[in-house]
């Protein structure tokens, strides 16, 4: 019989199997199948026979969704008594809704910081094809079509950084990584809107201004913002009406974020004249229409996706719960717990 | 009848019209037919008829290849004994053979400095693309593959920047700003090249290494020399067998200074992990198995296929061009015939 604290690890790990097993000195690490449905999730975490209803830590990744469904109220309230708390792999956690493992006293973490900068890269990558018209050029090139359609593949004149405003929705973490990649390449000046302003340092040259303003000013607008009850669909018919014409619109951050069937109709219209989409609002789905644009530049949510910053998130995971097994309480708790008496007051579990 | 000088302009026009408008108040501004063969152009050179073959200065775009042909030995001699200037629309100026030029003392004039920009904002593009894995994931979510594949629609993981050395093949203008816009990214460090080393000014941080410590020690090997017969293959199947295993290679610079044949080898064995390609070595003709391979993320010569650059450029050669005029000789003459004494000696058009 082991008297190491058991966590229930959902989803895959690639790269840091070193550190789960050093870990696994110190803890009792389950996991469960992959064919698992949330049905069945919800019933083993009640069945007394597996370790799974032993667990006090959950540590989770964005696609183990597949196997549990979303951390909903009715998760939250299925979980053990012995949880204490859910590790997210990722600097979004939208998947969780927080406010039910608050009320069960469960520590939410997440890993923010980590994913700066290959976010800002694919950020920068999106912004600089969709600004530069590259998608078009790139369908032609493929299509076999460069030879009868002339130069540049037959893509329209794309628009350089020069004279151009780029507009930060959220300057946080990574849209300060972002602002700071752009620095060199001559944008006029840089916006940004946040809830509240920040201090000169963090806001690096960034001049903070209204919503309204970023919408009105903002040649590119650059989407840095989590998904929650108050950001879904904060880009919709309405606030594209208050854009430029031929704004160019790039988002790393969240699809929900913006209603993308008025999106779609933004880019129809020529409101928005290209976008870089590393986000969808009903991913993995993405919608046809949005897909035959030759101005929309789209990845199938790859922010993350590198060796590097895959490697440290989940190396850093495992600090989490290492942190909450012997100090009792996690490194990166989300803002919206911080500093609940409870969590200061948790103690080890081992 | 005009005493104005003849300025014949080959091909289009896009953005400087008024400068073009304003040039002809001290020019006679001749063009010929976009239908023009190289025959036609050749026979038109030497017809007393017509205006052409009184021109003084000519004027060419890259896309202008299409009525006249390569500007090589039997053009250069095909030309009348009137004309005094080739000013080229563009950096790159290999379709230029300029020996046969020089020898007529026909200044030739390209467009340097004004491409850098835009060029580089491509080749980072590009870089970073190739980096990231990016065009794997954008192929399976064009194709509605991403359902069914998976995180990051099945893309392989790909690199940050971190811990890795740039190579940059060409350290002049283009690959100043290149380097410019990449410091901010993490990487490693920058290694460059050219035949001799450069202030530390214009280093600006960048190690100086031989060729061959390039190839051995970049992740990244970017390309930025212009095109001339001691550059022709200078990456080929020799060079490949150098480079690190899994190198990433990214050309925008021009096709042929790459052994194509021998990369897409590369390619295949694995030997280059992944390459950003905004030109080919016969574009726009380019080989089917290059266009399949979804490590290669390509583009059909959109270097410099922005408003803004196209404009400046356009309208630096009417510079060119008035001081031609003015002041007997261009104001960008091609390195390989700046300090030619006939050129220096000069004198006014008009």
């Amino acid at each position: 019989m082991s008297v190491k604290p058991v966590v229930l690890r959902l989803g895959k790990v690639a790269y840091a199997n070193d550190a789960w097993k050093n870990l696994s000195k110190i803890a009792n690490v389950v996991t469960i199948p992959e064919t698992t449905t949330r049905e069945e999730f919800l019933k083993t975490l009640k069945d007394p026979k597996s370790e799974v209803s032993k667990a006090q830590i959950i540590t989770r990744t964005f696609a183990s969704v597949k196997q549990t469904g979303r951390f909903d109220e009715e998760l939250a309230q299925s979980l053990p008594k012995s949880v204490v708390a859910v590790c997210h792999l990722g600097a979004g956690y939208d998947q969780i809704d927080t406010q039910y493992f608050k009320d069960r006293k469960i520590q939410v973490t997440n890993v923010p910081e980590l994913v700066n900068d290959s976010t800002a890269d694919t950020h920068v990558f999106l912004l600089l094809g969709a600004l530069r018209n590259f998608e078009y050029g790139q369908r032609n090139l493929l299509a076999g079509k460069w030879p009868s359609v002339g130069a540049a593949g037959g893509a329209p004149v794309g628009n350089d950084p020069e004279g151009k405003v780029v507009g930060v929705l959220g300057l946080g973490g990574i849209g300060r990584t972002i602002v700071k990649r752009l620095q060199p390449f001559g944008f006029s000046k840089f916006l940004y809107h946040n809830r509240n302003r920040l201090s000169p340092e963090l806001e690096n040259g960034c001049e903070y201004v209204s919503f309204d303003e970023l919408l009105a000013q903002s040649d590119i607008i650059s989407v840095n913002i989590p998904l929650n009850k108050n950001t879904r669909h904060i880009l919709d018919a309405k606030t594209f009406e208050k854009m430029k014409d031929g704004v160019v619109v790039v988002n790393t951050a969240r699809g929900a974020v913006i209603d993308e069937a008025a999106f779609i109709n933004a880019l129809k219209s020529g409101k928005v004249r290209a976008a870089g989409l590393d986000v969808f609002e009903h991913e993995p789905q993405v919608p046809q229409e949005l897909l035959d644009m030759p101005q929309v530049l789209g990845l199938p949510h790859m922010g993350t996706n590198s060796f590097e910053t895959i490697k440290h998130m989940e190396e850093f995971i495992v600090e989490n719960v290492e942190n909450i097994i012997k100090k009792g309480r996690g490194i990166t708790i989300v803002p919206e717990l911080k500093g609940e008496s409870w969590i200061d007051e948790s103690k080890p579990l081992a």
